[in-house]
């Protein structure tokens, strides 16, 4: 389109009233008594999106929260953009410690705070005002969109994948966009390029049917607690930090020479990580650096583990079972279901015949990595460039967003992830807030990004 | 004495019904409601003593309940028995587990049912009834005498040492007297000749003040549950066995030939072993017999540990804190402060300096020793081959009753555990009982031993 629309700047104020309405919705998605919220804010999404000219606007039903679709399929010979976001929000307590009520959205020094704002009501809300802009200014959008914005996404909600799984056809499109993460700062955008995936286990132990006495029985038997620790002591190498179960490292992908070049510029040091965590020093795989181990390199964790005793003072037993909860967030190309598979071997190997051993899948997750050179990534680099001023840096991020892999997945199309939001937002915190520049400063972009591809 | 008094067939019902009175009052120690029963069953005791002829009989304060104290000081020139016991129980519940009222004494099959009955209350009244049989007969007894009966057994009660060491010259005796165990049948007595000691530990990790999130740090900062296994791991040699603290056996007592020839005879099988906990195996230190292993030398386990999160389901976290309760039962000549430094020093060095430590003693007790060549256990091996029919199987028991070491360091006398109890009383569980046959033989061999000293 030759005749981008003029940037929303006449309208701000008329945006911000708008977002402030949706945010007003206390549409809690883990609190059964917000059912209505919920449904309240889907439905205002939808005559909202009507309203600004979107068609086939639908709150459609799911086993959960229901999910809020629209489109705009006009551009004939145009790609189409899916942009993914959800209308749900985090609890907000602890209410003592927000300086404003978190459902009455409060401007103050440039910030606007309340519940939801950058998680992820006025990011999604930015594509929603650069459709209303570009409308209001041509009539007529310069792609085709379909949003899908979902209500569950806080709760972990199940119902996400069947859905784009069941309206596989209704969802298709050409690229995802999904605004629910951060830039670096107002000047330095971030793309997240790849995302780990997850395989969470489960393994419960046991020797006995009750605890015994530790007096009578100690010397004697197995203490379930110190063979659960000897396994995991066995899943990673002290001085090397590598995972020692066998084959798990077999089909991570090597990163590029040129990929590593840049991922080490990621501005995700020792220091940072200290003080980010509380933590004295950093440790992982010798030989690798801390961008590299936080998104190329998958990773070994107990999330939390139990056995016998555990109140005040003293109890002299022997423990008869021990549990632990062990992820392992993966990366290209391993696939969750063979690492579970390897895992629950290994333990099940290392495990002494004496001791009742079980292993369980808790949750999992692909691993994901976007093909940067798509014109629908150099398209992205252009207009942040354009609307922040600097080259965005290309991260691997450590974490998961499991909407992007069941998109991979279904739909075949890659997410371009434009956050913006900043890394200070206090995202499921008491006093999030929003950036209003980088409200406008998304706008912005989505207008640029939707008229450039 | 020349002549003893006869035994107490005559009076069988009388001393049952006696016995029945103290069973009613439901005298449990851990529960505050209980408190007036508590003092009604010391008052009880007081009375009773008194009303058998004892003298002195007083209800002693403590800081927590109260001790009954009564004795017989007129026989000149003959030893000084100290006997202890406790008239406190332990709650009864689950009640629906009990096919009698606990609190109402029931008669069935050569049993007595009820809460308290093995633990201790006829086992202490046992004793009490010997001392009536023979002041009924004779009108004095055969030696000094003095009662000790203690109401915090069953919580652990910090009350009983201070009171020890407060009335040491009170207490002062040549040999005590402890029925709080059991015999192997109504035909084989057993005399546990030593008991082992205890340090329990705790130990507390930390690596941040909060956790954190696992796809974002994992692969970067420690886990601090891994850090705990890792360390846990370090105290034992898996394949042998053995406990890896340095020094940790030092001091350990060697058995003579003979006392290990005597040991092994003890019916202390895996088979037994595997039947009563439900372990699949027998495990100890390679080389040493179940037996050796039981009482003659010290045990390490892992009472329980936490970290992180263990409720449903998974939770993408790395914790920021791990503990672990581990005791260690220890043997004659270890020291608990001895093996509690050694332990901690240990610990110490095995945590990697990123990881913040502290390790904290819960609770001590020495191992103790009886010289089995003292006049008062060979009198003890004479009235029980009198009274049950065969020589008592000496044992090194692995548990501890931590008032022996407390007699044995504070008055320097040992204590002959004489058990009347059988091993399937269900001490501490629904349906307690005492066999009537076991109560009886009780009187008798302790008429019989009272007299022949």
């Amino acid at each position: 389109m030759s005749n981008p629309p003029a940037t929303p700047t006449n309208n701000k104020t008329k945006y911000l009233s708008e977002l402030k309405e949706l945010l007003r919705i206390p549409s809690i998605s883990t609190q059964p008594e917000h059912k209505k919220d919920i449904l309240m804010a889907a439905e205002w999404l939808k005559n909202h999106l009507a309203k600004i000219g979107l068609n086939n606007c639908k709150v459609m039903k799911t086993a959960g929260h229901p999910i809020v679709y629209a489109d705009y399929l006009l551009a004939k010979d145009k790609p189409t953009v899916l942009i993914y976001g959800h209308y749900d929000v985090q609890p907000p307590e602890p209410l003592e410690s927000w300086n404003t009520p978190p459902f009455e959205p409060t401007e103050k020094n440039g910030n606007l705070y309340g519940r939801g704002t950058s998680d992820d009501k006025a990011q999604i809300f930015a594509h929603i005002k650069a459709i209303d802009a570009i409308m209001s200014a041509t009539e007529k959008l310069p792609v085709n969109v379909k949003f899908l914005i979902e209500g569950e996404e806080e709760v972990g909600g199940p119902s996400l994948d069947k859905f784009i799984i069941d309206n596989k056809k209704m969802l298709s499109a050409d690229v995802c966009v999904i605004s629910d993460s951060h830039s670096l700062s107002p000047t330095q955008p971030l793309i997240e390029y790849g995302l780990r995936g997850m395989a969470y286990m489960q393994i419960d132990l046991s020797t006995f049917e009750n605890d015994v006495h530790s007096g009578l029985y100690g010397g004697n038997v197995p203490n379930v607690a110190i063979e659960l620790a000897n396994i995991i002591s066995k899943l990673k190498d002290e001085k090397t930090q590598k995972i020692l179960i066998p084959g798990f490292y077999d089909n991570v992908r090597k990163l590029t020479a040129k990929e590593k070049q840049a991922l080490n510029k990621t501005p995700l040091t020792k220091k940072a990580i200290m003080e980010e965590t509380g933590a004295k020093t950093t440790i992982g795989l010798v030989g690798a650096s801390i961008p590299e181990r936080c998104g190329a390199l998958p990773a070994l964790d107990v999330n939390g583990f139990f056995s016998g005793y555990t109140g005040e003072g003293s109890k002299t037993i022997i423990p008869a079972k021990a549990s632990a909860k062990i992820s392992m967030r993966l990366v290209p190309n391993q696939s969750s279901a063979e690492i579970a598979k390897k895992f629950a071997t290994y333990i099940k190997r290392v495990t002494p015949k004496y001791v009742g051993v079980t292993v369980k899948t808790l949750n999992t997750g692909e691993p994901i990595l976007m093909d940067t050179s798509s014109i629908y990534f150099k398209k992205a680099e252009e207009v942040f460039i354009k609307t922040f001023g600097n080259k965005p840096i290309y991260v691997l991020d450590g974490a998961s967003i499991p909407v992007t892999s069941v998109i991979k997945r279904v739909l075949n199309i890659d997410s371009i992830l434009m956050g913006f939001g900043l890394p200070d937002d206090g995202l499921h915190s008491p006093n999030e807030k929003i950036s209003l520049e980088m409200f406008y400063k998304g706008i912005e972009t989505s207008i640029s990004y939707l008229s450039a591809l």
